[in-house]
């Protein structure tokens, strides 16, 4: 499948993002990040197991030198990310991929029976979760920035 | 942290090598690894929570283009990957780093309240695993092949 060789972002659900950034800062030797929280529904037109969701998150990024850490707390309605928190506790909760086009992708991993939970857009692009139950042992991001 | 730009391995815990290495290929396009297993205690001479332990796991691996996807599937006795399935079920257990040495890996991570779970040999390296509940959201390893 397409853009599948490269991971770019590891996606780690946490309680607070704000301690968690900081013992990553400490860790990595860098400043601690501003988070950001994901935009409106208005923008994202997210939609999590069919329907739409106010769900949203506040993130925090550390760009490594081969891939970035994504740092995630689930704020508002139902979304992949509060029902991971909720079912697991703190933990990666995706691995992303760059893909040209998000229905391409989605299509091409319909096609080995792993289905979509969760998709959305914010300003730049589009992104895509899969379901967690789906053989691999870890939900994947489809994710486009075109 | 010297070594810590660089994540080189995800490894993720599953319930059957076989199954979720079928499914992992299927998604790559590649052909489907053999599994191997961690040798044995007298050459691993590993240690969990502080004592000798037989846990062993299967191990198969995934070159990407960045990073290396390891799947582990736990067998034997305790370990931190048994300990993850039975608290967590299939998910990413560790994010890995290579550093020079391992000591002074962890004592640099000891300095920031980071502790070690787990350690081990393997022919041609040395690894350890730090604690789950560590603030980061994710178990680190710390991978020496010297």
């Amino acid at each position: 499948m397409s853009g599948m060789n490269r991971v770019i972002q590891i996606g780690i659900v946490v309680r607070d993002i704000e301690r968690s950034s900081k013992i990553w800062s400490k860790l990595l030797g860098v400043e601690v990040p501003k988070w950001t929280e994901t935009e409106d529904e208005s923008v994202t037109k997210m939609r999590y197991r069919g329907k739409p969701s106010s769900g949203r998150a506040k993130l925090a990024f550390f760009t490594l030198e081969n891939i970035t850490i994504e740092l995630i707390e689930p704020i508002g309605g139902p979304s992949t990310w509060k029902n991971f928190l909720d079912q697991h506790g703190e933990g990666v909760h995706h691995i992303a991929f760059d893909v040209d086009k998000i229905e391409s992708g989605i299509e091409a991993l319909r096609k080995i029976g792993v289905d979509i939970e969760q998709k959305g857009n914010f300003t730049g692009g589009s992104y895509a979760y899969t379901c967690s139950a789906n053989g691999l042992g870890v939900i994947l991001e489809l994710l486009s920035k075109s």
